[in-house]
């Protein structure tokens, strides 16, 4: 799994929660502390996000890490 | 959990599972792609690692990112 993929399926991962929860992109953003252009980019694959705000993302979606990436189960291909 | 205590905890995590492989900083780090110095603070809680390089590491070790943060189940407190 390449940069962009990982990142790609991250930001579908994080819309599905979005759109479970009937939250507008800046909604989350809001509720998040993140700008909303931002959490589009997530979305959109186009950002490699950080610790920090990948466990902001989770708060905000009442959710752990552990649930976050719990479909991300295939062992990835050493770098 | 604050910034500084879910990076502590993320490098905690990452030291054990380096040690279980019985791999020193460094040669984790070479099979990583990444510097020494850098796994170094990684471990100590000193990264905002971004979401490619915890995929290398969890590449590197092996695993999925599901293993690699199912320790992670609490649920965090919003931003």
């Amino acid at each position: 799994m390449s940069k962009g993929e990982i990142q790609n399926r991250f930001g579908l991962r994080v819309r599905l929660l979005r759109n479970e929860r009937g939250w507008s992109q800046e909604a989350f953003a809001d509720l998040c502390g993140l700008h909303r252009t931002y959490i589009g980019s997530i979305e959109r694959g186009e950002q490699n996000s950080s610790l920090e705000n990948i466990h902001k993302l989770a708060a905000t979606l009442g959710i752990s890490l552990a649930e976050l990436f719990s479909t991300f189960t295939e062992t990835p291909a050493s770098p």
